[in-house]
Order: structure tokens, then C-alpha cells, then sequence
């Protein structure tokens, strides 16, 4: 019984997501699913990407949080579009919740969106919203074991960026341990290092982002 | 129809987890369910606790996990009586995965048992373990917004740990921001910075976790 209700709500979710997707689509919109623990830094991501990214491209930004808008705040400074969703209390984004923001946010003209889903290395990776593809963000401080102990999000993830890279002198964590936990657990991952508070590594992460964004707009041509 | 069968799953949970503290009290143990976002330290808190706590009273962990023993296989180098948990990829330790692990346990002769919950801020919150008490892990490279954007989960605690002191001087992090917010989210709660890693704090909030033993064993007597 349990299971039966549980499937219908992934479906239902699975078929707002296949109509998210075709908005974007029709807008000609690459939209990406921002993942990662709380305080893995990705909305320190988002500001770090801006200044590289908006020169070449046109960005929008859903925030998704469990309460208050001190993200969609942070966002909006940078002179951004962007639309929080607020959760009341639900771990993770889901479908429906991405369509209601849509409303809100006009896609004509836009590049790329930013979905920003709640901190939570785990329930999140279950709910598609009808993007393109997925980044999961792991800082170091949070330590070099995670892709090993919660191993489903990074194999339903496109790509991982490990971020507080400037941390590393600080804190016990090694960067070929991941690696290595990357390729056995997730080997068709690619894997970006990169400081957002110095931006050490944020170009080789933007230039990937940029191919991808560029990849979903042929497919669609 | 939804919300129908959440309310009968949580009512069922509470069920076990009342099962569950019956069988600590007939043991007269005190049972304490440790959450917090990956990474936060709560593994490394235990680590810390051990040779404060281990000389006035005997311990064992219970570990949970959605993948690997690694948490369990550090414990267990302490010495501690450990059961792992394998929550099989589920967000969150529920009552009956420990009344399954409490049957691999003695507790006769215990004093507490420490059951880490899966890193996560949001969905272990949701699920009473049979537990006495309860304490949150944030740390310091989390950010210091984490209360006022989590709030359901340090409003269900009895006390909130402030970890990885040592990191403050490498990152954005106001401690007073984070004591202004507890105070207005969830007043009841007594906090405690410390570092795991260093030491430092340490034995203010192991004095806290004596007299909360002490309170509960005397409440059975």
C-alpha cells in the first residue's frame, strides 16, 4: 500500500517535470538542478558564476528553501530574475513546485535557469523537475567520505563540483579519495575543484557549463 | 489521501519508538539521537566524547547510514559496543530500524547510547527514535544562516553544538548571528561552540550530557 501511493506520486511528479521540460524547450531555455548539502556553498556557486556567465549568456534563478529568502535575497542583488520557492518544511523541490515558479518568471530570451534546490545530500536527487541535467555541489570541510556513504545522489548527477577548495589546508580531506570514489561509484561524472570565495577553478567549471547550455540548445535545433 | 497514510506511517513510527524507550528505561539507559547535515562532525563529536565520557559511564552506537560502515568502523576503534544501520539509501533513521539494531545490542549495563541519525537538516527531525534527548551538529563552514533556514530542525532539539571552532578564522561566520537566531527560532535550546578536531569546548557540552543522564535516570527512579 505504502509503495503503490509512493510510486503515484513519483509518477505525477515525472509527468509536471515532462511539462516543465517542454517549457523549456519551446523557450529554447538549458535549465540546471543545483544539489548539495546545506552550506556546500551553492548559492556562493551562483555568485561566483554570474560575473563569468552573464557577459555571455542570459541567466534566471529559482531559489528553492525550506523558509526565509536570504538565498533568493543574495541572488537578487546580482541584478538577476529570480523566484523563491518556499517549501514549508518539504526536504526537497519537486515538480510542481518548479511549475509554479515558472509562472512567475518569463523564459523568452533567457539562456540558462538556475534551479537552486534545498540543502540535502539526499532526498532532492529523487525528484526530477524537468531539467537538463544536474550539478551536485560537495565542499571540502564536509569531508572526503560522502561520495562513498551517500552514493545515490552522485550517480544521478551530470556533474560534481567539490567547492571550499581553499579550505584544503585546513581540514583532513583528500582530493584523490573522492576522485577515486568518483570513478567507482559515478564514472561517467566530471569532476570540477574550485574555490567560490576565490575563484580559484571556476573557469574550467563555467566552460563545462557553457558546452552543456550549448549541447541542449543544438539537440533542440 | 496522501496526507492520510504520511499520518499513519508517523503514527505507526511513534508506536515502535515508544516500544523503543520502554526498552531503555527497563535498562535504565539514556538514549540520545545526534543529527546534523553531512559532514557537520557528528561522527568526529563522538570521536571527542569518548575519552571524556568512557572513565563515568559505558557507551555504545548505534550508526546510521545509507551506504558503508564507515562511521560504524570508526566508532568501533574506540572500543564501543557499535550496531551499523543500513538505511538502504532512506533519508533518515525511523524507530523501527532501531528497534531492529537494539536487538543486536545489550544494553543491560549501559548508561547511554548514542544513535547518529543519516547527515541530513531536514527529514530526521520528522521521526522520534524512542530517544530521551536530542542534540543538533552545525558546523562552522556551514554558514552562519543555517538556523533561520532550517528551522524545523533546531526547533525538535534539546541542544544545538556549534562544531569545527578551529575553521573561524577561515570563513564568513558570525557565532553571534546563529545565538540571536536560536533565541528567536527555538529559545529552549542550550548551545554549546566547541571544536571536535581541537578539543576546545568540549567539556562544557559533556558536562551538559552528564547532568541530562543524570536528570533521566533519576526521572526513573
Amino acid at each position: 500500500m505504502q509503495v503503490v501511493v509512493a510510486k503515484r506520486l513519483l509518477q505525477a511528479n515525472d509527468q509536471i517535470a515532462e511539462m516543465n521540460r517542454k517549457r523549456f524547450d519551446a523557450a529554447w531555455v538549458a535549465a540546471i538542478n543545483l544539489l548539495g548539502s546545506p552550506g556546500a556553498g551553492k548559492t556562493s556557486l551562483i555568485e561566483a558564476l554570474v560575473p563569468e556567465l552573464a557577459a555571455k549568456m542570459r541567466l534566471a534563478v529559482v531559489e528553492g528553501d525550506l523558509a526565509t529568502t536570504r538565498d533568493a535575497d543574495r541572488v537578487a542583488q546580482l541584478g538577476l530574475p529570480t523566484v523563491q520557492i518556499n517549501t514549508s518544511g518539504a526536504c526537497h523541490l519537486d515538480a510542481g513546485m518548479v511549475a509554479s515558479a515558472l509562472d512567475s518568471l518569463t523564459l523568452d530570451g533567457l539562456d540558462l535557469l538556475i534551479i537552486e534546490n534545498v540543502g540535502n545530500l539526499v532526498c532532492p536527487s529523487s525528484y526530477r523537475l524537468g531539467e537538463h541535467f544536474r550539478t551536485v555541489v560537495l565542499s571540502v570541510p564536509e569531508g572526503d567520505d560522502k561520495v562513498a556513504k551517500y552514493p545515490t545522489m552522485f550517480q544521478r548527477v551530470d556533474s560534481l563540483v567539490i567547492n571550499k577548495l581553499d579550505l584544503l589546508p585546513h581540514v583532513r580531506f583528500d582530493l584523490e579519495r573522492v576522485r577515486a570514489d568518483v570513478k567507482v561509484v559515478a564514472p561517467t561524472v566530471a569532476s570540477f575543484a574550485l574555490s567560490a570565495a576565490t575563484g580559484e577553478g571556476i573557469a574550467e567549471y563555467t566552460a563545462w557549463l557553457e558546452q552543456r547550455c550549448e549541447q541542449i540548445r543544438e539537440g533542440k535545433g
